[in-house]
């Protein structure tokens, strides 16, 4: 057999600790503040999420140690490996040595796992018997509803109501767990009956699924909420994947040029990139570029504000890359990109120059897909194929430059559970639901009246 | 982190030779014969397999070296590692070590594509440039796509019509793989355009859509027909399975007292078994069990027999345990698993008393299934339920004699495609489908008039 496509890690190798940028960053990443514009406290957190997290989400300690109960877990689908595209690099005579990272082999199919296990695993330390979330198209949901049931939590999903209609797959996975999945609005919270008595056919909305998810963690017993992206704990737990890569990276005894992630709420990104941003702060020449759709360019086209995380601005208000707190995202199919904010410390690391930000349109994003799917074989999720497509602008250009780059992408999870994106797009059914700046500009307007963050530096 | 549980190979580890256990049975299995009861020949065989093919069906040869770009391929997710379910012996209370090879992590998530790209790949050193196949639900046809497109061949799956409409997942993982999937029958076959004059409305037929695929494959230029189960040669390519197994257990230093796996057509349980009962041919005491549904019981409850392989006599007569080439199963969910024939390997090792064979009922498979689900993590395919079950009686035995038993089970393949069965499962709305006397008296009598195969020894 020729050389290895793949490198390896044993258990052994696993990372012990995760890595917090907030350690490093040249400037700190301005707090969350409530509608008055003061700092929020730990305490005013505290009914929503177990204080050992909280800790966590403002900690500024660099590595924090993964609990072995974690890692246990992890390692049922952990170390992922990091794949060389050989097939895809020959397809686009490209010089660039193209690197993917797997995370779709864990039980639900992506990186979400990852966090799930640790945030059940705190939740549980605290105390807490039982988690509420929310899900839109169900790969959050479900990854929860796995990490509850292996760590032994109960566990509540509201999932917004046309996707509990349309994709009912997912709510079958989060019950073949043994989680309880329901249609978001529902008659048993305030918050869902609100909505229901204004427009009982409501299709619901993650902003609604949220508010219901809250209201049950607060109102009861031994309950906490769990959110899947956005918050630094969350990214923090993803930081594993980038860790890992390094170490295999060492081991081939080669170094990236170029890192690359989709973002969406920003935390598979994070993941990965945030372990080569410290290399990046310590005088390591290499680019990062975080990746998002062109119908829903949060990075690209939103300002750096304070902004709610949902509609009904039931959350602090949160410094980020925001369209608006009232966008409505098109209907790409890459469901896990379509949010208005973005993570505040991904956020950050753009403001500080750290990494670069893209937006590509639908249609480039799946004809990438297929042509991953056709040379690499595994079928990437709709939201993973914005690395790929932007993986493969730069290997095109290494090719009109002939430099042989080394590209690496973060390869989030993958598409079996979205094939009808793709039978749409080779139906020729897809559009690349571009926003307009009417659009944009309506949208920022629910912005105004909102406390400024400061400037940098 | 304690004692790990899972043994993963290195690629170099990579087993580098089939193991073909015709140069090691006690008797020769029974040639195929042709409807006059004379032995098929390779000949005949020759427009509907490439010869190279056809050689390695009717090999002795103990050992057959697997092809360089055959092994590439397989590396995309091989070596698969053996896991150690230490989560569902806790919950089994059981003294018991229980073992599972994970072949769910395939781009189709199954053990298929171990076939499928050794075919694919000899069809195309044969001069072959297009493969026809049918397919059930559609796991087979996946498989091929996949393996068509990495080797560079085109692909034409007939699908089942009934499947096509209401299990439409595995029609678009086909496309997104570059193959043609159409829905069986079709009016392009003399065969097809025949069931349709009769009935245009038919929901079509695995049997129907066999026939077009050979049809399409004989008529057409540089094309040949390929199967994803029951032939020697398929069984051949699985047993990288257990000869992984193999070294795996050597790594850890133990050896099994329990092989086990589901049987449908065969190729999974041999993939994992004929590496063992080489061992077991040659002196070593293990028991190795095959299990199959009670709603398709065609070794614990057919009698060995010349008999078609499908409805329609297209096939020659194949020597194996049979319901009958008229045997219509009940609609479980493990369609996989729904055959009225068996591999005549696999009919021929239970013959010799090298395997045990057991028949169980669906609901006791969910059981399991959700069981190990809740467990492990991941949710295995309905067919892989029953090799768990299997595992589950074989545990609490152990329990009950205070044994610590050593079992290991070929874990097939993934259930992500098959949440409705999980579904419908827990809402109580499945049954166990058994198969009555008479259901099964009335199928027999569709092979009155057959040769009958010799007697062993």
């Amino acid at each position: 057999m020729r050389e290895s496509f793949k490198v390896v890690l044993t258990e052994k190798e696993m990372p012990r600790e995760w890595y917090n940028i907030q350690a490093d960053l040249p400037h700190p990443v301005p707090p969350p503040i409530a509608k008055d514009g003061k700092p929020v406290t730990p305490e005013m957190l505290a009914p929503v999420f177990p204080m050992n997290l909280i800790e966590q989400e403002v900690s500024t300690k660099r590595w924090i140690r993964i609990p072995e109960a974690v890692l246990e877990i992890l390692a049922i689908w952990r170390p992922t490996p990091l794949y060389r595209a050989r097939r895809l690099e020959a397809a686009l005579k490209t010089p660039a040595k193209i690197f993917y990272k797997n995370e779709g082999f864990s039980p639900p199919g992506s990186h979400k796992p990852n966090t799930a296990v640790a945030q059940a695993y705190y939740n549980r330390q605290f105390g807490i018997k039982r988690l509420t979330t929310e899900t839109g198209a169900g790969q959050w949901g479900s990854a929860l509803a796995m990490a509850c049931k292996l760590i032994g939590l109960e566990c509540k999903v509201y999932m917004v109501r046309i996707s509990f209609e349309q994709k009912p797959f997912r709510k079958m996975m989060m019950r073949a767990w043994g989680a309880e999945c329901v249609a978001s609005p529902t008659s048993t919270t305030e918050a869902g009956r609100a909505v229901l008595a204004q427009d009982p056919n409501t299709p619901g909305s993650l902003a609604i699924a949220i508010s219901e998810a809250i209201e049950d963690a607060v109102t009861s017993k031994d309950t906490r909420y769990s959110l899947g992206s956005v918050l630094n704990h969350v990214l923090l737990h993803q930081t594993i994947i980038g860790l890992e890569t390094q170490k295999q990276f060492k081991k081939l005894g080669t170094y990236p040029d170029i890192v690359i992630g989709c973002v969406g709420g920003g935390s598979n990104f994070a993941g990965m990139a945030f372990p080569f941003l410290y290399d990046k702060i310590n005088g390591k020449n290499l680019r990062v570029v975080a990746v998002e759709p062109a119908g829903c360019p949060t990075l690209t086209r939103g300002p750096f504000a304070y902004d709610s995380g949902d509609v009904a601005m039931m959350t602090p208000l949160l410094p980020m890359h925001t369209l608006g707190h009232t966008f409505v995202p098109a209907p790409i199919h890459a469901g896990g990109l379509r949010y208005h904010g973005m993570a505040p410390l991904v956020s950050h690391v753009l403001r500080e120059g750290l990494i670069e930000a893209v937006a590509i349109p639908q249609l480039e994003c799946f004809r990438a897909g297929v042509l991953f799917a056709q040379t690499e074989g595994f079928i990437p999720a709709p939201e993973t194929s914005h690395a790929i497509a932007m993986t493969i602008r730069e290997a095109e250009r290494a090719r009109e430059e002939g430099k042989e780059k080394v590209i690496v992408m973060n390869w989030s999870g993958h598409g079996l559970m979205d094939l009808s994106g793709y039978d749409a797009f080779l139906d020729g059914k897809l559009s690349d639901c571009l926003l307009s700046d009417e659009d944009l500009a309506r949208s920022l307007k629910s912005m105004e009246g909102l406390p400024k963050p400061p400037n940098l530096g």
